[in-house]
């Protein structure tokens, strides 16, 4: 958690870009173990990828599982939003793209990480592992 | 919302079959802006695709992501149900190829297009993104 | 349902070793008709994939989507995570691999197979499914 899966056009982002991307959403997610940030980025041809019924090759559509934590706030979940907004549009927007992005969330208790089920979020396990950057036993 | 994923053995459809398809797939969701319906299209190999622990070369396999409504009703899943198999028989069925087809609901409140969160259902706003065909501040 | 989506590095599995571990995932699911279970590999390359923000090669991220059981008892989900652990372990931990998985659980009300709504959990229906090992009018 969380997983971000990225559509792209083919040849629209750069290696660099990627990292940069990758780096970017890590970022956003401040207060958690950062190797539980995982970003898988897939180029589609354009007669494989149709938005409104009409081949694509402008569009980036972005889908995210949240797993960690659950959004239990309006408040919170505009931030995130234009957090993601603010960080993607040098990439999207600026360049002519188009975009959509949605997330959904999934159960926390049906998720391990080498195996491990991950610590209770805020728990002192969970502190450990984002320090140590590595999931331990607990 | 909604965003189709269609796994597909490699060559099963042509170009022309695929945007066929979006089309049909996109036609279903009439009272929703046609640029809400995307499509992707994935090739799967016959050594990476496995159906009850055999390699499959005939199965379409199709995850949907909905999100701008809820089936609130057993009728309109039903009714929903029948009509993506009559759309995609022509593409599968009929051509003796195996599928599967499930959808999940996500939330509404973490979705956005081009960094704008989309308008309520059945709402004015939603109304004009829907008769310009294209997302707008409002 | 399940379907089973597993990201995983260039080169890291041979074709035996996707035809092994779809058998044991499928072989987990003892109780449902065997064609329920789909595993979908897919290559991802290094300048895809980030863990933390950095490049991974050495990471198999699988994601899965559960439809026709929902775990509703949490020593249920605990053997279902261990016994995957275990499955997995000669491909993944044991060749040095890191790796992270999680379940989402999807409507049952809203999947088909073959165009058919598959039959209730433990139904005759579904027995005989299980037995004749194909979806069939019921």
């Amino acid at each position: 958690m969380p997983l971000w899966k990225i559509y792209h056009p083919e040849r629209s982002f750069s290696a660099q870009d990627k990292a940069s991307i990758a780096e970017r959403i890590t970022g956003i997610y401040r207060s958690l173990p950062k190797f539980y940030v995982g970003v898988v980025f897939q180029e589609v041809a354009k007669d494989s990828f149709f938005i409104g019924g009409e081949a694509a090759d402008d569009f980036v559509r972005i889908w995210v599982d949240h797993i960690a934590r659950q959004f239990d706030d309006e408040n919170l979940k505009s931030r995130f939003l234009a957090a993601v907004n603010q960080l993607l549009s040098p990439f999207i927007t600026d360049r002519g793209l188009r975009w959509e992005m949605h997330v959904d969330e999934t159960p926390f208790s049906l998720w391990t990480i080498q195996g491990l089920r991950p610590p209770l979020p805020n728990s002192d396990a969970e502190k450990r592992w984002r320090a140590e950057s590595r999931p331990t036993p607990y």
